[in-house]
């Protein structure tokens, strides 16, 4: 069996975001229950309760695991931690930054893609991370690999972008930023326990549905799916930005190349949105783009949802 | 007219802390109210209550934004923050993290040593600060800057030591790690509306209480000092870790080089301890650590704590 818990179901800046008076912010902030806060993007998955792997480490990652007794450490050491393996997609802030949480000593495994891991090597300040206790091993796609006690993954190369804060040395050096290309800056990962055990798919960024993408979704008993934004010039059209969903690396939930079109004809048992950006209408509890996620048979992921597979 | 908020009272890791299970941080996690969770080391200040400056900016930034409502964006614009500055002390993880949260085309201006500032620029995840948007002031020993909306420091050299993630660089290069050392790696601050009007010091990691510290502190109306541990082996003797109060770059309250004995004669009128780490007992509510300390005049500060000068 798979137990999962959502730690984080927001994007990066969480909801609301500390700079941001939108809407959904607005009502995050009143309290009302409209639209719950959530901190930034994360899950946490074991097979026996006792032995974790976090997928992407925010920077709430320290507030996520307070109010997550399973993460807590064992009453009788004096320092110790149930998560064994930390386990990255990407190298943007909200899903890499929390590694600088998780120093003081303590021994975890950090997996990520070559290219991902580079990010962990060109930043001295993940020196706090003593490598005597953290270990970091490299993805390959396709690759299957084991992360934690009884847990493995496959990693596969979905459509994205380089992190924000590399795009400019992209610039430079590619004389291009890639967008919407399948590299080893994005990855999607099968996750399980067991070869011919169920298993289920963890896609926070995604930039578009591709078809063997569609063909690897298809017919999944789960599938926790980067539900970013709406509709894709929802950050231009609310002023909150000038970037579209398709600029920060991310498929929109509604319209024709949207996600929920696109898992359609998928037989996707339970699908659930993840990685949701405060500008997201679909956050607000009452909504009409709610509704019809709701309608389409997705689920809207909240802190500390409890999945068990 | 100063208005001071403490946004986070806890040293690095805060209280609990995430693999913690010392008695202080099992006290933490109970609730009972004989321990205040804490998160990591900051404080706001602002002279019009419009207009604020953030001192160290902790990984914990987004919460305790959350839980500070004079930090919230405006109401009638779309993006916005009442911060206007970021004045950074050190370069340890605890105090200069929180910068990867201020994130999202949001102007203000980061002021520190240019050895703190080096840090940034050794750093590239540090380019999701747009520099378009977030300009980097240095500050110099002695030298009055303006970082705020009428808000002014004076920056001072204190004895600390480099930051933990660029020790083994340091050691190559100088063959020492300066610990106890008065260098850029660690400033003090005094922080004023005008000259001539009242000033308070904000010292949240000093190794030693010089002479000519303790001259400079002398009758001050109010001091926020380094309260990381209460005597200096106490991790060690906790079986949390392997390093001193001194070996981190911080003296201990109690002891007769401790800081309760150094400011006794100093006549400072209000006396508070901040960046207080998980391990130190004072933390407890009923505890004899506790009870000295207010006993010799020191108030322990808590996470929203609120002073007017």
């Amino acid at each position: 069996m798979l137990k999962i818990v959502v730690l984080g179901s927001g994007a990066g800046g969480g909801v609301p975001q500390w700079n941001c008076n939108c809407k959904v912010c607005q009502l995050a902030r009143a309290g009302t229950g409209e639209v719950i806060p959530r901190t930034q993007s994360s899950i946490a998955v074991s097979v026996d309760g006792e032995h974790w792997t976090v997928f992407n480490c925010s920077p709430d990652i320290r507030q996520q695991i307070l109010d997550t007794s399973a993460l807590w450490p064992a009453d009788d050491q004096y320092r110790h931690t149930p998560i064994q393996s930390v386990v990255l997609t990407n190298a943007d802030v909200d899903h890499l930054c929390g590694l600088l949480i998780l120093r003081e000593k303590q021994a975890f495994s950090v997996f990520a893609t070559k290219t991902v891991l580079s990010v962990l090597d060109e930043n001295p300040l993940f020196n706090v991370l003593d490598s005597q206790f953290v270990s970091r091993s490299a993805l390959h796609d396709h690759e299957v690999t084991a992360v934690g006690e009884g847990l493995f993954v496959e990693p596969f190369l979905v459509p994205g972008k380089v992190a924000l804060f590399n795009e400019e040395r992209m610039l430079e050096q590619e004389n291009s930023l890639q967008i919407g290309e399948e590299t080893e800056h994005t990855i999607g990962l099968r996750i399980f326990s067991a070869e011919g055990a169920e298993s289920f798919f963890y896609v926070p960024g995604c930039a578009e549905m591709t078809g063997p993408l569609a063909e690897r979704l298809k017919g999944a008993p789960l599938v926790l799916f980067d539900g970013t934004v709406w509709f894709d010039s929802e950050m231009v059209s609310g002023k909150l930005g000038a970037k579209t969903g398709q600029r920060m690396g991310h498929m929109s939930m509604n319209g024709e190349h949207g996600s929920i079109a696109a898992f359609a004809p998928l037989e996707v048992e339970r699908k659930v949105f993840i990685h949701i950006n405060n500008s997201n209408r679909v956050l607000m509890e009452h909504s009409d783009e709610r509704n019809a996620a709701n309608a389409a048979g997705w689920e809207i992921a909240y802190d500390g949802m409890a999945i068990e597979l």
